[in-house]
């Protein structure tokens, strides 16, 4: 079969009735594409849904292939076609699953009716015991406006629920949460508030995700103080506890103590405003800003950052320099001085590429490729739901910075993302700090 | 061990040290308890709390050892003590499952980013590919108030959780749907309406479980009409297709055609209300129903049934009762006729036993021990959702109930619950409709 190249699922429905199947792979036979294995999606009475694996010399067999498929008639239609990427999504990433089967009448009357009215008794006299016999304290809803999908931007929270998905599904394996996608038709901060407030109670914890700049800060400023619960905008503090941590790491590789460095951030977006205020909250004592929005000048200074007017500005005046701006190559090299640190963020492509920046003169470069906000999120939340935590707080974050810090090996600025100790080290760096703050207030 | 009778669960917190559970058990055991099972629900930084099954001689012995555990102190302390039916809910009985594992960087780039971004941009192009590539056309949002839990009344969303979670237990087990459960912190219709809405995008369908009367009128009204995915409130019309199976299967024991037949229903509840309507959209001519409140009455004639003053009344003028008042013995034998139905649901205890209404000369009689929703909604929803439907309507349910007929055992009135046919055949059913009302509307 030599030329074949391209595989793709082609996702094909069919009338319920024998000889449909056949019909279908005749065609793709009659066209020199190869299938491989046939996954039937849905049975469903009057249509039934495969994916059918194919494997076709182009894009030009492909297309003769669906159009050919598609001239059959009688409801016979390809309706997707899935390269290996979409594959993976088919059907959704995750499952709200039983944790037992029901195997028995005795089963149904312990876990529903009649034996459950004890549970929501015993629950109605002690509301604490929802903590043990419910899921609510080990669930934390996952909430976008899909305005700032990724770097997508505004396209809506239904085009954005692969990415709320892959979230659940990194809370579960990860970290043993129950993360639920929580899809708002609304963007105005006062009906975002109400509608997040009426459902909280069903969730141990509320993360933010993906909500776009300004009315991001707005909404969770304002569930913060009005729940109970631990809330956090995961495109602000969850980016800045793993920017803390690279930075943290790139410090110590150049031999400088942060405390006493001059910090720039370059790009005051949701995530260059978090970062300056998590190295604020960290103990660095100058921190500097810089963004051609007057809007988010003005919330650092009222964050307590100091603004300083361009890129040369800050280029000239800070040791370390973090950029956050989404562009490519903005940093121009004659800018870097001798012994600088530069965390040039921005994904895929950085504001200097590292090797630029140190045939430059700096002390030390690196770029985003391995700053992940999956290194936070998890771990931050495991810790806060054991911790039974109210909230979560600026020495809560600094302390998963440490911790993620503390789990680097030597050459990289982060850890391996899917190593589970790491997750588990964070938790509880952050259990340990919550419970102690909660000492203190009680 | 002569004696030992009781077997309990304790759940006791101890510090996170070792030595902490060599204290509890010894107490334990000094006082004569035989300890089974220690699981681990969760290891925190400070605190560790663990499931102990122990069995003593009686409840007097029991209070001892909880006493002398908690007088260890040093942050030792039993914090709840479970029977079987609360330890099959410790812990909850649902979790937001990964429907994959992740292994490598290589899974990590596929289902999140950078992978995730394309499958989102294909659903921005194309927005019905989101029932291939979500989980959305798959999920079911499980809304209550918490105003009308099982039998137990107005005890509020967290107290219902465990009911909640059981209709999701059920929905993965019995149909294959990921059902999410939603608190809500108020009643008042218009909150309850515009939360739902705000958030229904991320779901197939709503059902709406355990609201009170009157508001749960108003709220399904207003959602079906507002929005265009299936919403139902189970506790009518789930409730109704069952009863509606039951009746039919009763009439066929005592050779009577429902269609001719004069019924009458007694209690005019969310219930009552919706078995008449059911009875009426199946085609029964003569629907009456009786009700001591005015409102249930007013609105029973706004649906088109007809009012009658009082049980007796009923009792002379219908060939069919059915009783859905939770009053024990509410119907004197004295008042059945001979070769009435009488169909007294009410649970535990019915309005008449079958014994004695058959003493009393009925042609057939049962009570509602075996009648029960879970027949239902996992069928029902499944077959909608797999035909994309856009609403749950009147001839979609009476098939569900004619379906539930077919299955039906010689002899029962209803088919097993835990049968996975039985459900498969009543989503069938539903399903088949709904694609003809499509295509009538297309």
């Amino acid at each position: 079969m030599v030329g074949q190249n391209i595989m793709r699922n082609l996702i094909v429905h069919t009338p319920s009735k024998p000889g449909n199947l056949g019909k279908v792979t005749t065609v793709i036979g009659a066209h020199g594409g190869d299938i491989g294995d046939i996954k039937t999606l849905k049975v469903g009475t009057l249509t039934t849904i495969r994916d059918i694996t194919c494997t076709v010399e182009d894009a030009t067999v492909l297309d003769t292939i669906v159009k050919s498929i598609n001239a059959l008639g009688n409801g016979i239609e390809v309706r997707a076609i899935s390269d290996d990427v979409l594959k993976a999504h088919e059907g959704g990433k995750i499952h709200m699953t039983s944790r037992m089967d029901l195997h028995s009448i005795e089963d149904l009357r312990r876990v529903y009716t009649p034996g459950v009215a004890s549970v929501c008794e015993e629950i109605q006299r002690s509301p604490e015991k929802a903590s043990y016999y419910t899921s609510i304290g080990n669930t934390v809803a996952i909430v976008t406006d899909g305005t700032a999908i990724l770097g997508l931007g505004n396209i809506g929270p239904v085009a954005g629920m692969p990415v709320m998905e892959g979230k659940a599904v990194l809370f579960d394996q990860l970290a043993g949460i129950s993360g639920v996608p929580i899809l708002l038709d609304t963007s105005d901060p006062d009906e975002v508030v109400e509608t997040v407030k009426h459902i909280s109670q069903g969730y141990g914890g509320i993360l933010l995700e993906d909500i776009g700049s300004p009315h991001c800060f707005e909404i969770e400023e304002r569930l913060k103080e009005d729940l109970s619960i631990p809330v956090m905008h995961d495109d602000q503090h969850g980016t800045a506890v793993v920017t803390l941590a690279a930075t943290l790491s790139a410090c110590r590789y150049a031999g400088v103590d942060i405390k006493d460095a001059v910090v720039g951030q370059i790009g005051l977006g949701a995530a260059g405003l978090a970062i300056c205020r998590m190295l604020m909250a960290y103990g660095v004592s100058e921190v500097y800003g810089t963004d051609p929005q007057e809007s988010a000048v003005m919330r650092l200074r009222q964050y307590g950052g100091n603004v300083l007017n361009s890129i040369e500005e800050v280029m000239a005046h800070c040791d370390i320099v973090i950029a956050t701006t989404g562009v490519k190559g903005l940093i121009d090299p004659s800018l870097v001085r001798e012994g600088q640190i530069i965390l040039a963020l921005s994904n895929p492509y950085p504001e200097i590429s590292p090797e630029d920046a140190i045939a430059a003169g700096a002390a030390y470069a690196a770029d985003g490729r391995l700053v992940n906000n999956i290194l936070g999120f998890p771990g931050i939340f495991r810790g806060a739901l054991n911790a039974n935590a109210k909230d979560i707080t600026y020495p809560m974050l600094v302390a998963a910075a440490e911790a993620l810090v503390e789990c680097t090996r030597h050459g990289d600025l982060v850890p391996p993302p899917l190593d589970h100790n790491v997750h588990k080290i964070v938790a509880k760096a952050v259990e340990r700090i919550a419970l102690k703050e909660m000492v203190h207030e009680g």
